[in-house]
């Protein structure tokens, strides 16, 4: 992990931008954060549009985070941003604003196509980046995981042992074969769903919520599109990693 | 409104047991509502199966509602505690035990038949309550309800002004013509399901919750039964309402 800018914001919160071999990501730690008080982390999921366009919001939620002292994370996913144009995710995408621009049901062929190769490699890049952040004296556990990809989430959660709780943003179309990996999911959850989010599929997104094994878990439904998550359920969701990460 | 009796908590807490005609309520004052800064009200709705069963579970809400300075209040329901027996009543609840028992689908004329008289002779009697606690000088607006049985939530929500704002909790039948009123409800609603609530019919609190004219509403749903509300989920419930009442 080598670290190649950094700026500290008014606040005292440090953002530092990184590569992890030939993957960008940001690291923000809050002023609290020192090698004999480390910081617990949040790993800052998002979607495949580029960390460059994601930045904005990216950046309020680090430092929502940090208020809470916490750190925050985010890489760069495979085929975004700076990173080599991936040929087969291109293609599902394009094939699915196809359908939809055609009012079709999305087939479950380009779910799968779209999310799963997605989840195959983000997540083992994901874990790698756990192990950096986790080797620097100002980053401590436990660790939690917030927002969409939800694929990439539940499969985190299932396989990482060191995430301790997750805020699972059910805003992108799940493949079949994540319901039964969400079955083996044990740790607390906190599923934000937007009630009217167009380009999401509500039902898939309760029968997700019933799936999941977690003894804790909680869905916060909110009436909105896809990125009109109201102020007051980005806080009850900061409440949900206070309580359990703290 | 008569009050009969009244005693006060460790927390300063005000409790006074009132009878309006032949109603018997409650009502608990924070120990910062005075005639010259009056106390908000929460309205504590509760299912009809009396006040005193219900008194643990009510001074509790009670007392949360007082710490974030709230006033707080509740009636008997027709039919309930030591009001006359409702015969129509009581044999709709032995039907609707009776098809429970026998594992068969509960009918829409048994939910009709429990649900809506109620509703008729409940909603007057808690808007003659409310006529009655906001002419004490210690208690002001804006009103908020908070509880079940949700059809009372929803009428009240819909007919009465003075509710600025709705914490409901699904987990009663809905009879169908309570869709209709729900899609007439504008205030800022928070409906909290549990998730595995025996006696209720998830797929329709979602169809309710979907239903409802507001533009700001939000659904918790939490696993667990009917009476396995986690605090953190009253906490966020209290939040709300300090969020619209305060």
């Amino acid at each position: 992990m080598h670290f190649t800018s950094e700026q500290r914001f008014d606040d005292g919160v440090l953002e530092r931008s990184f590569t992890l071999g030939e993957i960008p990501g940001i690291l923000w730690t809050p002023p609290s954060a020192t090698a004999s008080a480390s910081a617990p982390l949040i790993l800052l999921g998002h979607p495949p549009l580029g960390l460059e366009k994601m930045y904005p919001r990216l950046v309020a939620r680090a430092r929502q985070a940090a208020a809470d002292g916490f750190a925050a994370a985010t890489i760069e996913l495979p085929g975004s941003g700076d990173r080599p144009r991936w040929r087969a995710l291109d293609q599902a995408r394009a094939d699915l604003r196809q359908a939809m621009r055609a009012g079709e049901p999305v087939g479950e062929e380009i779910v799968d196509r779209l999310v799963l190769p997605l989840v195959e490699r983000a997540v083992p890049e994901w874990r790698a980046a756990l192990d950096a952040l986790l080797s620097l004296p100002d980053i401590g556990g436990p660790v939690g995981y917030s927002g969409g990809v939800i694929s990439i989430g539940i499969r985190l959660a299932g396989v990482e042992p060191r995430i301790a709780a997750a805020v699972l943003f059910a805003g992108s179309l799940v493949p079949r074969a994540m319901f039964d990996e969400a079955r083996q999911v044990t740790i607390p959850l906190h599923v934000l769903l937007q009630w009217d989010d167009e380009g999401n599929d509500r039902q898939a997104a309760l029968d997700l919520f019933d799936a999941f094994g977690s003894k804790e878990k909680t869905l916060h439904a909110n009436l909105g599109g896809h990125s009109g998550v109201p102020q007051f359920a980005g806080d009850a969701a900061a409440q949900f990693l206070v309580r359990h990460l703290k």
